[in-house]
């Protein structure tokens, strides 16, 4: 029996989980291979790295492209559990990702369907699919909890 | 006599010319702090580190994060050759850079004074000061040298 493949959004969500236990702002990121291989998870860093550029989409783009030893990675999946800001979107079109599938919106910060829409823009010569609202509801209660915490 | 303290565009320019030794896309960028000490120079290592988003201006502010131990770039001035693309504007935004100095603008991939306008945009929580056009004309003659030995 072939193993069932496992859900791209669910460990992304895993990876936000684990986010939130370390103190940080709970976002999780994965991309697939075009098989569904999982080349890179990882969750927002930014504290602990002490990088403003440690969001989780860059930080498993960087870890995906090391795994192909290629700076395009081309028909592969990203997941994220909130949609991406400008940086991290632009970083996606950069790096030819063909799909994004996001949770939550972000109304504040987006990136895609908010704010510069980077990928409407005639800077971003190449455009993933976009996915969002996966799973958001999950996404969305994971950030209310964590924000509602720091007041 | 009190030594000059090096220009920043006349350092960033320097690293551009080495990306362009390099094979890379000649881009070069130098963050210094409130006094004027180099916290980090780099160039454009896209190629090199096989990595879509180690643009000259992230490199040098995930360095001088390191350097400062903190993911907050306060008081900081970055001085790029050409104008950020919507990703390194952003992370630019995010890392709190109080002045950006850029060199050429850039009509199709700029996200600052083109396309997107990360500054402008409501996502943009930070703004830097911006001053566009700095030693443009260096910058742009070492861009034009490298694209034309390609075609």
């Amino acid at each position: 029996m072939r193993q069932q493949k496992p859900n791209g959004m669910e460990i992304a969500l895993e990876e936000a989980e684990a986010a939130a236990r370390r103190g940080e702002v709970p976002v999780g990121a994965v991309i697939v291979d075009a098989k569904g291989e999982i080349l890179a998870r990882n969750g927002n860093r930014v504290l602990e790295m002490k990088d403003p550029t440690a969001h989780a989409e860059l930080l498993v783009i960087r870890e995906a492209a090391r795994a192909l030893s290629s700076e395009r990675l081309i028909n592969c999946t990203l997941y994220v559990t909130l949609e991406p800001c400008p940086m991290c979107a632009s970083a996606i079109s950069m790096a030819r990702i063909a799909r994004l599938y996001y949770g939550a919106e972000d109304e504040k910060s987006g990136g895609v369907d908010h704010g510069p829409r980077i990928f409407a823009s005639g800077a971003a010569h190449h455009k993933p699919d976009v996915y969002g609202g996966i799973n958001a509801g999950r996404a969305t209660q994971l950030l209310r909890h964590f924000f509602s915490q720091r007041r």
